[in-house]
């Protein structure tokens, strides 16, 4: 445990926002919101996995600051992320009183992050949001950058807005309840950052990976850190992902998505569904003479050092998951644009290179 | 007839736009579009009332032009403005094909506009958006500056998003099937602009009341043109509801609101309840010694000449009228603030002179 912290700032001109990333910084949150315009009527809103652990305590620091707080609770899991449930949250906080002065804080991973966000976004027309993530997930990915969203049947994150938290707090500590899977998959997105943008940094990973899966309170800071400035990056260059650079957050997603679509959003954990998409990813470059068979095998080993599945699951079949992949949302013109690594730290947006050489991909990470 | 149009820019940095006002312009919407970044797949959202008459047509000119169109019929009325009327149709974009490149297109009134604009904020995180609007009060108001959303219980226009549009195309010709009430009940809303903003305006309706009646093209289109100028430079010193300038446009409806609320929504349509309710607001002003009763007098008479409601209706509870206004989520601070004018042409916001004060208003425009 250390008391140091880091920040990231995320450079979006009047959006701009830092990211605090430490340990116990839970204690901190109202002095974070106060520096950053404060509210006088705050709405919670976490699930019933997160609730009891820290959705309740953020409110009471609230409360203890003399600010009325709401917590606003959902079902943990991603059918949480539906119209449904934003119809529901929206009148909630009508009946409690809230206006376009309160401020929304998401406590929670992912699912409560976009669903928070999306009603921080459309509530009065937006209000003041603030994310304090509780997933790895979380902390490295989904609260940086504004995507927020629900879904829809057979279309994930079809209804959102690009809406920016005011601040993200990253709290260390709060991994020490995640259970150890989720924990891990949290590190595919990890992993992603350093294929797509920074070799040092994967390096380091494979350096670090001991320490990062013993969860060090240092090597976490770091890992978080290093994940949250390179997203920001990439947001700072197409926040509403209108120039195409944001598409390279997506490296493993196409081959993640169909694998999440094919085995119902059930078996795999979104990151688990990346790991393997990402050597699918890798073997697809490789077919296509952009990188060596060592610099894929590099991204398996570390992969594996984490814990995470590198393999198609048993039994899937191979077919239904190319179709899945051409009914993807990010299908351009008819055409699927992968993106592949011409090393480690670069990748590029490439149109498939045909049926052939994408079913061969994927029977190269069969089990 | 005439064959002449007129353009009001309205000035948003990255997202500014023109309005074109003109008779037949229906007969150029593909061409519209076109000079605004086109379209190659287009969901036109009208209503029961407007789709034989409009919005098939609008439809039926972009499948003419080799685009692909969907058109989405909503029941005409309040009561489309729903969380779940905008879940369905999220859903049917889905199943009929939509994606981030479709083009959203509004025909209609006030109602259609504003599920209409928050169906293209939030699908896909947002997508480009044209307004054909249909009635006047739209092609004055409504269509004018990005608001949209929909009613909560209990909580008009409660969600949202600011959403403006790529551009406007506002028939003159269209306002021919307008039934007379609806027509007359968007004069309230023309003149709203000139007593808050410009006295030659408004001493121009005067003279020309007659010609505005009886719908006279070239009439209409300088009501339009003066209207969306007037409403664009409130609109540009305040996009986002942030400085109070944009509460200026509230002259009116702070008594009207409660009228509509007090009345269910049903008995009064909402420029009928913002002529009462101007008059409510300028009997409060000579109350408090801001203006004489001849500013009011003016006001009134021409109220009158446009066939519109002055008087409360019979039996209407005042006290429950001041109870109602005491709960508008315009309330600030526990203050109600009301936009009352110093002359006509220019408002101020100005905090409640108490309950006393606000009963004498009511009473002196009851029936």
């Amino acid at each position: 445990m250390t008391d140091s912290t880091a920040t990231v700032r995320v450079e979006l001109a009047e959006r701009s926002y830092d990211i605090l990333i430490g340990a116990g910084l839970l204690d901190r949150v109202t002095e974070f919101v106060d520096a950053r315009g404060g509210a006088r009527h705050v709405a919670v809103v976490t699930d019933t996995n997160v609730d009891g652990l820290y959705g309740d305590a953020v409110a009471d620091r609230f409360v203890d600051a003399g600010v009325e707080a709401h917590v606003l609770v959902v079902d943990a899991g991603e059918t949480s992320k539906s119209p449904d449930v934003a119809a529901d949250l929206w009148q909630t906080m009508v009946d409690e009183g809230c206006d376009r002065q309160t401020v929304v804080v998401a406590v929670g991973g992912g699912v409560v992050g976009d669903i928070a966000g999306f009603i921080a976004a459309t509530f009065a027309r937006g209000l003041t949001f603030f994310q304090f993530p509780t997933t790895l997930l979380a902390q490295v990915d989904s609260s940086v950058g504004g995507k927020t969203g629900v879904n829809l049947e057979g279309a994930k994150n079809m209804v959102g807005a690009f809406w920016q938290p005011r601040g993200v707090l990253v709290d260390t500590d709060v991994l020490s309840t995640l259970p150890d899977r989720e924990f891990r998959a949290g590190l595919a997105e990890v992993v992603k950052y350093g294929v797509i943008l920074d070799a040092d940094f994967f390096g380091w990973l494979e350096a670090s990976a001991d320490a990062i899966v013993a969860r060090d309170a240092g090597a976490l800071r770091r890992v978080i850190q290093r994940s949250c400035q390179l997203k920001a990056q990439i947001v700072q260059l197409d926040e509403t992902e209108q120039t195409g650079a944001r598409a390279k957050l997506n490296y493993g997603h196409t081959f993640g998505h169909a694998l999440e679509a094919a085995t119902g959003y059930e078996q795999l954990l979104h990151g688990e569904a990346v790991s393997i998409g990402m050597v699918c990813a890798s073997r697809m470059a490789e077919l296509m003479g952009r990188i060596t068979a060592d610099e894929t095998n590099r991204q398996l080993s570390l992969l594996r050092r984490f814990g995470l599945p590198v393999k198609l699951p048993r039994g899937i079949d191979l077919g239904e998951l190319s179709s899945l992949m051409w009914r993807d949302k990010k299908v351009h013109d008819g055409e699927i644009r992968f993106v592949l690594p011409s090393r480690l730290g670069e990748v590029d947006l490439v149109p498939s290179p045909g049926d052939e050489q994408l079913m061969q991909s994927l029977r190269s990470a069969q089990a």
